[in-house]
């Protein structure tokens, strides 16, 4: 759901270890201020003995506001468990993002017809590519671009790369997504974006990690290709998933058919992935995700 | 989840008009004696104002059994509303099930199977078939078979869903399924069995209601065909839906290519419409339905 | 998959009544040349007795070109039926698309960026819209566009549609496309346009055509939703059916959330069914297609 | 299509080098003597250069029977290249199914099922089980059962294999199905059915091969989980795929749930790739296949 500010929310979201009486405590807790539940989603993982939460609350039903609401609910998640992990998102705070391409244009053109048609309705601050050639049609949305060339040479790479970072920090962005970006990013870089840098693999992961992923599912004869969409980490194509999908192939597709057919998959998932995050709708934890 | 007596549960449904705190008050309620949430689901519909919720709690966490669960909780409903519609099953007590065949196989056949090898956990009391052809194949899996043949004389015909209406009553079903059976009920065993009467169409609802779906779809030149589990209801094909599923077809499909194809889904559709029922998880509200 | 100009080749397309020997009379005339066939699709439609090919040849491995095939395939096909229905494709002619367009964005964007990152090998002439809004994004593609107000008086209305003809028709166009145009073509521009103008309607036909189909679909309580690509025809959303999607939703989705998820499947399936269409994949016979 | 006696043909499966005229060339000889082609599947592997067909051809449009239609066809062949691959089958002739269970039931449920009602047109001559368990079902509907145990002592399991060797061979059959077997084949056997055995492999290859592929998906936390019917080679779960198959899961999912789950794709993608084999429609190429 496009949440409008006019249906302004507060987005309480919760992960502790699971115990009885923790979905009366949170509800007690709104219920006692007149707090009107929107939404909610609870899931235990019994492997792990974890529970998650989240909760759309609408603003106007509470008698205070986010930062009043933050300072109470500290104390609800203390009393909780002192490992609780909780954050809530005021919806007003519209989300920022920023978007790293490389020349492969069909995500990009997907983010950006969706945050100019209002469906994805966050900020898109700035789209930063190794090359130049998708400067144009970002410019034409009113999007800044900034090209950071990259080479092969180890230290000029690690300065395109800090480049890169300070244009993408500048934003404060809640989300950095690597749009077929097609450089791998250096570990301290995925160590200080963790939870925030979102990839799409143009696979159905963890078959055909790394490079040419069409060009191995071509060879093993899969009769089914995918994308998948993950949090970045330092181990490649290894991190939590969000969002998955797959489209049938079959010996009349070649690579270039599967790249051209895959292509539809890796924007739907990336657009899919990337809602579910800016929502706050996933809560990770080790290398599953809980998407509510 | 399929659950097996050693971790039963008492799942508690509830429906009512939409109001500030009702989490915080069934949640609260349990809390109070310890109730474990294991599952738990929470909707509202804003069209109508209405409220649903479904939880799952561990029977051995409360300290009283499922006839006192009952009366404590009609408390707790009346205080919410008056029109608080509210149901508690007690997983120990196994659901039972008929089935209605004619001579069409394989949705009896996939039942069959999923009740044999455990993975639907029912009590399939019995099959009733207006056609002999099924009989055999019941009675190897130990299940009764009962045969009332029909015929197209309207008295005859009223007295045979009489009979088939004892028979099935017999065992005070939970579900009585429609796998096939070719017979449109009565309307008045539609208003007796409502919520109860189950039945598949072999088309994607809404379209394709009443005989011969695939002819149907074949002539309208669709390029995927479906099947649909609904609740039955004295308007033909019209009653609230509880699943669907498609599949692919094309130019190379022929009527009866269409009838095998969509077998697979009829079958799938079926299985998982009547295990979401007999878990408790239909709320029906007018002619749409909460699946938790 | 994408017919660059360095593979130029001749598709043939041929619809006749069925008898023994037509695969070998075709194949035997290309043959006879050296003509290298790298694709071919045969169907026979036991139902009408209709058969249906597809060829496609390298061009350069007939010692002749278009207008010669042309000619020469005359003879085959009378040879074959005094009814077959045949055309020959050189796809060094590039197909020219007009896309009609309303205010909805998401169809025109995907359009767009399918053509302008070369995936979608045509010739984008012009962007007709009822509305202004379209317009800056189809300029800053370098694709003309051009504003026709459409009113409810019928004269006006007439006039309009005038306008959008001449504008169209001034390409000579292959395909014109309705991508969500949300005007009824009259019934003279139907006819006119039969075979060539295709529309995305947002549901899965035949349920819910005409008005408000999520709507429709959200009163009913579907499981699934859908988008269907046809070719007009003066009857409302009763045309050739090319190609049909659906999605999943739930309880939880309402009319907003399925007019959001609708859309990908809109996009999807409008542009597969314009590939098919442009590479001259799509036979109509009756109501039904053939789409090798 | 179910191919029913009464609509008798031969299908002719053929793979050779790419060159000009192969169609024509098939095509004409079949012309030559009336032969009236239902259905007709070509293809060429541009990475390979190697060339694909299936034809069906009705029975009685022929003047001759199937071995001088074989004696003819072998010059054919000859003609075209002698490294041509090919063979024609006589629907006529049943084919026969060895089916290799251990407990789990749900394949073999089904397999059953579809053989009994009609539906996939085998003689299921004979079900082998490493353990007795699926003894009375098989023979409930007809088909010999024999229990063969296996224990971890090399020289008894191989006692086993060559019992199991001996009681499918007794039959000749066109295919072996391991439906869930969940033994491994010594490389010998894997040699001598090569193009015979078929998988059933519950997970969506190539991830999670090896054993226990829920847990693998679990742990890796997947968002969709599948099945893949394969041909059986020496090297594990690695040999040409013929289908696959996919369903989702979310964080609501536990192992047992995706078990579950995913026994609804086994069953559906094995029916599949087994229903491909035995209506020769698949031609293997290296690690490929191609599917008509």
């Amino acid at each position: 759901m496009v949440v409008s500010s006019s249906e302004r929310r507060f987005v309480i979201s919760l992960g502790c270890p699971d115990q009885t009486g923790i979905v009366a405590r949170v509800s007690g807790f709104l219920a006692e201020f007149g707090g009107w539940i929107v939404e909610a989603g609870h899931h235990t993982d019994t492997t792990t003995g974890w529970f998650f939460t989240r909760l759309e609350v609408r603003a106007d039903s509470l008698p205070f506001g986010v930062d009043e609401l933050r300072n109470r609910f500290a104390g609800v998640a203390a009393d909780l468990s002192d490992r609780a992990e909780w954050r809530i998102w005021d919806t007003d705070e519209r989300r920022r993002v920023v978007v790293l391409v490389s020349k492969e244009a069909h995500c990009l053109h997907d983010l950006l017809g969706r945050v100019g048609s209002g469906e994805l309705d966050v900020e898109l601050c700035a789209v930063i590519g190794n090359h130049p050639e998708l400067g144009p049609i970002t410019e034409a949305h009113g999007i800044p671009f900034h090209h950071v060339p990259f080479s092969k040479d180890p230290e000029a790479k690690a300065d395109a790369f800090e480049q890169v970072r300070v244009l993408a920090e500048k934003h404060d962005p809640h989300a950095i997504v690597l749009a077929r970006f097609m450089q791998v990013l250096p570990p301290e870089l995925c160590e200080r974006w963790a939870g925030k840098a979102i990839n799409i693999h143009h696979s159905f992961l963890p078959s055909f990690a790394g490079a040419r992923p069409y060009h191995q599912a071509y060879e093993r004869g899969v009769k089914l290709i995918g994308a998948t969409c993950h949090y970045v980490t330092a181990e490649l194509d290894a991190g939590p998933i969000i969002e998955q999908g797959v489209i049938r192939v079959d010996h009349t597709d070649d690579v270039s058919d599967m790249v051209r057919k895959g292509r539809d998959i890796e924007k739907m998932v990336l657009a899919r992935g990337l809602r579910a995050h800016v929502e706050d709708r996933v809560l990770v934890h080790g290398k599953r995700t809980v998407v509510f």
